[in-house]
């Protein structure tokens, strides 16, 4: 059920990780009552009336199927530089952010806890990327397509050194390094695997991340204190992964549902921030019951409305995202 | 009724001419039905059901009004280099074009006639930009942060004489250069508006520019043997604004009537080649009738259910967009 196309993602993740709504040009669809619409048709300014096609985009097939999706191309990207950083605390993440945000042209900020490093080094086999050790690190990667970027970038990593922020770091000499530096972050998921994670998907906006990371800290910590809870994700666009290992010898469906029962306390404080408790993964059946969290129940009414015009019978992917 | 606050627009203009739906962060709406909404809440990713936001940009206000629209900020746009070139014919056009956005960092790609150059001139008092004449001419606007930026918008500037796409052109030295140059193409509206224009805002995607615009040419020629017919728009967008001056001597009523008829010429032509009969400007009540010539009977009919969610008693912005 091809419904989830892309995220609405509007943040500065373009060229890594792939698709912005706006890149979605035009998509065929076919709803629950028959209908073969075929919906922008590519265009890139049209204004005649509600643009179905966004409807369409992450509504996990529950008004019709996607058939065709067009979709724009992308200029290649310049050179990238990639730099790891040990960070100070969680509250130095985002002054970091700011400042690589405001100074350089920057494509992804990531955040990784030690735990999670720890993980990819024992499964991957890689060496640590810095010699200092520090509770969290970020990642950044900017644009160096020229030699004023490149001293740009230079430049904010020192700046964050001396106000303390940053602890340690490197800088990408070559693309293989740049790749390797990804790695970091990339394979936390492989290597976290094993331990058969639960798994948390949230958001807020940037300017409330670091309060609501504190918020969370404690409710974590209270909740699961004995439990190996693992934060990363894209902290740049305002998202964390947590993901909550499973302890030795307990069984799959004791443990999932101890972990829905402390969801309740995450979402509640995602909920003070207005933040979301699916910023990519989508709805589905296993946050069904959670989306009063983020959306009203208007909207929730709203949305079922919506369904029901384009699937009246009820028949597209039945019992996911809505009653 | 502030429905349409922004176009769904994912082309080359966001730096010359605002905003596209993804910089929209999140909007405060209140429904038909009386429903208090606040949309996505700034996040940057939200993937928790239908994204209500991108059904209220662009509704015109049939769905509710907005009062709140919360919009990112963009960084500062680098320097940049506005040329003015005096193109060989229409076909030429989207030759410059490809060249341009594939070789340069370009911004905006804008096209006007000679008929619309003259109006400006003589309403503004302005020079003309070129020593040469054409019947067609187009303006770029490329990044010019950098030497190798300057160097590659040049080397295309010079390919495009060498192809004979160009006949002559002026590259802007200053900032007060491109902000003169951009008048020959802003302006137009203005110069225009003393002869009451039936203006058209029709679109179609880039490879079909070509084609449309010489089967268009056909049609306007036949249809308005004798009046003025200017022809300008956002070519890099595949938006084209064709205005039809009204003849000395004819009432505004007589003049609506008979372009009325030929927007019906206008508009099957848009058809054949699946393109939009509004581009930036909406439905209104003034393209309400032609709205089947870009939207099929099923999506106006889907249009009209979701409607009815929103708006059960019919009372948001009535008569527009939809019956």
């Amino acid at each position: 059920m091809g419904g989830n196309i892309a995220t609405n993602a509007g943040g500065i993740k373009v060229v890594r990780y792939g698709l912005t709504r706006d890149w979605i040009a035009g998509l065929k669809v076919v709803t629950g009552r028959g209908d073969v619409l075929e919906l922008n048709n590519a265009l890139i300014k049209n204004a005649t009336g509600y643009d179905l096609r966004h409807l369409f985009i992450g509504s996990e097939g529950t008004l019709g199927f996607i058939t065709e999706a067009t979709i724009r191309l992308a200029p290649p990207p310049p050179e990238m530089r990639v730099l790891v950083m040990a960070v100070s605390g969680l509250d130095a993440v985002m002054k970091i952010f700011a400042e690589f945000k405001t100074k350089t042209s920057l494509v992804a900020f990531e955040m990784f806890s030690d735990k999670a490093l720890k993980k990819v080094l024992k499964n991957t086999g890689l060496p640590a990327p810095l010699e200092s050790q520090a509770d969290f690190y970020v990642l950044a990667e900017v644009e160096a397509g020229n030699e004023q970027e490149e001293e740009r970038a230079l430049k904010v990593f020192e700046s964050s050194l001396e106000h303390g922020w940053i602890l340690d770091g490197v800088i990408s000499q070559s693309e293989a390094q740049a790749a390797t530096f990804w790695r970091y972050r990339e394979d936390i998921s492989e290597s976290l695997a094993p331990f058969s994670p639960y798994k948390n998907d949230i958001a807020v906006t940037i300017s409330k991340v670091p309060p609501f990371m504190q918020d969370l800290d404690k409710v974590l910590a209270k909740a699961y204190p004995t439990w190996e809870v693992i934060w990363f994700g894209h902290i740049g666009d305002g998202n964390l992964h947590i993901n909550i290992l499973r302890p030795d010898g307990m069984t799959k469906e004791d443990f999932v549902k101890e972990c829905r029962q402390v969801d309740v306390l995450v979402f509640e404080t995602v909920q003070k921030y207005k933040g979301t408790i699916s910023a990519e993964h989508g709805v589905g059946l296993t946050k069904k019951s959670f989306l009063s969290y983020t959306r009203s129940p208007a909207e929730i009414d709203l949305m079922t409305g919506i369904k029901k015009v384009f699937d009246p019978d009820m028949i597209m992917n039945p019992g996911k995202v809505l009653n």
